[in-house]
């Protein structure tokens, strides 16, 4: 059986996201708005900056009056104050941020001149007409789209829109998203473990994760290994944009998610080129979209990271979903070509990618450890030195 | 005045945070702490796995028993369950992740073996003695240091506490951040903007920041130049970790902040051999440590990244405060020298770093725009093709 390419899994996706959109604005102040989608473009509503001003502490002037003789200081503008216009044959004291007064266009700054004990300043250097004055609009012009709408809001574009003098902004407003883990073996950090068992860690994962991401979760807990436990517990769910579950969605005998979700829905078992997580499933139940991703911590991680992330933020028409990736040479061989692609735990160490020893999918150790994935293509061998692509973790988790 | 470099300033700074940690732990489930400290160190309380498990859907068999007959199947293990011994020469039909039942030590995949009609299996590819088999403790051995206490924990290291049944983890207490803003110039965004006057971006820009790294923000709002006001100002503040001020703390006329801070505590000035961001100061006010960053915006985001995060981090006893940067190569030519090392907002556009055409520091429009910072060192011209170093922006905004 032929194996389904990572970029065409990322393609089928997003064409299921743009087909689900998540449309519903909310207007929230900016203190709500870290991680969330901008819902319409940001249009500069003033220049910046809103009028000329002192790149410097310094003296301004008009250039066209000076005529090499020292000039008396007709005001002192702070920043914060509107000056009055520049009297003919004089000089502002003014000071970094402020507006220059009508009439000059030029600043000194203050290092560069004398004070005369008659209260005139001398010139000591010569002068550039427009020197340290940052013009009205040179950053923004009103009326620019600043942000498009989609656009993922950080600390940087929350000071950006607050720059422009925006409280509140449109928002797309957060997914709903039902995260459930799936299997008897599982257990709930905390409580006890029983022969066979061990702790549920993609819960604890996943939703830190969808809280950066903007999402709402609805946690379902752990869904027992009974068609009608499931059955009930599903019946709650009418309401989430994605079901999202790890571990038991497969084609395998121990399946109760997968027969449950089928019976109202449909599930597709796709078999992935990508490693860790080749299995994921992909489908409805009563309308809502599921994704099913693989429950070894390590394959949740880059199933979650490189697909549904990117799947969830499309819903939110996000446009640009690909993580920043660099590349970086290796620090290892690769001496076995795989038919899958691998996405390594690794550090950067003297610029050189240096993979976690143990790379199995059963832990999050390696990927605790490491500074990103480095990408392994199908079908390649590497040698030291040979180019990879590397994605930070940060922008993962982002 | 010969300038401080960044290392020398950074340095320092690690100094004086060492001097005054942060040290009150606070237990907190997981789900609350995303993005926080981890106060001592996380031992591995049992081993991951606890027991050998299966990494296949299969037949475990133990390989001395097997002599090329085909095998009766003699139980049946589902992940979650707790198995017999296995029978002597016979095999188990077994699930991913179920234990390995005592006696077995091989799995052979279900692809590649035939059901007899008799019930039997017949195992037609070699096998290999712990095959398919992932051995108890592999990843993780109890008693094993598996987050060292100063680890700044993510989803990532939260699913790892997890899968080591960790509900509860001992925290560094957050830092409380008094955020200032200086300048009768300001105005905050929603309100009407007078004449001179800007909207203010560095509270919203590091507001949202310092919740990321795990602060309590108290806001103290704009300050206003006038001394009795800040001095009320500054009364409230004797329960902060940090004094962080933006614009207004300089040695000039109109330094308001400045004078009343100095009053009861003392600051220093440096300048830095940055850009943007020459102006820093640094000191105490009543015992409380003072950070005065420079208030032009992208001067903010410079410095509150390259120094004043790490500075946080450290206070909480992180180790590891360097940002993740990359080496790549420059598409553009820098061919003049500066004296200050310039971090200039950049994006990767086919692997290499493309500038934002206006640098100025007067918005965040760069920085909104920029995959991250180039690092241009002082005395230094490049051309194109040359290596630079590169953060990005993800990585000083995690």
């Amino acid at each position: 059986m032929s194996l389904l390419p990572v970029e065409a899994a990322l393609e089928r996706l997003l064409q299921l996201a743009e087909q689900a959109p998540i449309r519903e604005l909310e207007l929230l102040p900016l203190a709500a708005a870290d991680g969330r989608v901008l819902a319409t473009e940001l249009v500069a509503g003033l220049d910046l900056p809103p009028w000329p001003n002192s790149a410097m502490d310094g003296y301004a002037l008009n250039l066209a009056d000076w005529t090499g003789e020292p000039l008396p200081v007709s005001q002192r503008i702070l920043a914060g104050q509107a000056p009055a216009p520049l009297r003919a044959g004089s000089c502002a004291r003014i000071f970094t941020g402020a507006p220059l007064p009508a009439g000059a266009d030029t600043v000194e700054m203050q290092e560069n001149v004398e004070l005369l004990t008659d209260g005139r300043v001398r010139f000591n250097e010569p002068l550039r007409a427009g020197q340290n004055v940052r013009p009205q609009g040179q950053e923004t012009r009103m009326g620019e789209v600043v942000l498009p709408a989609g656009t993922r809001l950080g600390p940087v574009q929350l000071g950006l829109a607050a720059s422009l003098g925006c409280a509140l902004l449109p928002l797309r407003r957060r997914p709903r998203v039902a995260v459930l883990s799936t299997g008897d073996e599982l257990v709930e950090p905390g409580q006890a473990l029983g022969a066979g068992q061990i702790f549920n860690s993609n819960r604890s994962l996943l939703c830190a994760w969808l809280q950066r991401l903007g999402c709402e979760v609805l946690d379902a807990g752990i869904l027992a290994d009974d068609p009608q436990r499931t059955r009930e517990a599903l019946a709650g769910l009418g309401q989430a944009d994605l079901i999202l579950s790890t571990g038991g969605v497969s084609v395998g005998e121990a399946d109760c998610l997968g027969q449950v979700l089928r019976e109202e829905g449909e599930l597709a078992l796709w078999k992935l080129a990508i490693k860790p997580g080749k299995p994921l499933t992909c489908g409805h139940y009563r309308g809502v979209p599921v994704l099913g991703l693989p429950g070894n911590p390590a394959s949740t991680l880059v199933t979650f990271g490189l697909l549904a992330r990117p799947y969830l933020l499309r819903r939110l028409g996000v446009a640009d979903v690909a993580p920043l990736s660099v590349e970086v040479p290796a620090g290892f061989a690769w001496p076995r070509a795989g038919q899958r692609r691998e996405y390594l735990r690794a550090r950067l160490e003297n610029g050189r990618a240096e993979l976690y020893p143990n790379q199995s999918s059963g832990v999050l150790r390696s990927a605790a450890w490491a500074d990103g994935l480095v990408e392994v293509l199908e079908g390649r061998t590497y040698a030291p030195g040979d180019a990879l692509r590397f994605i930070p973790l940060s922008e993962l988790l982002a």
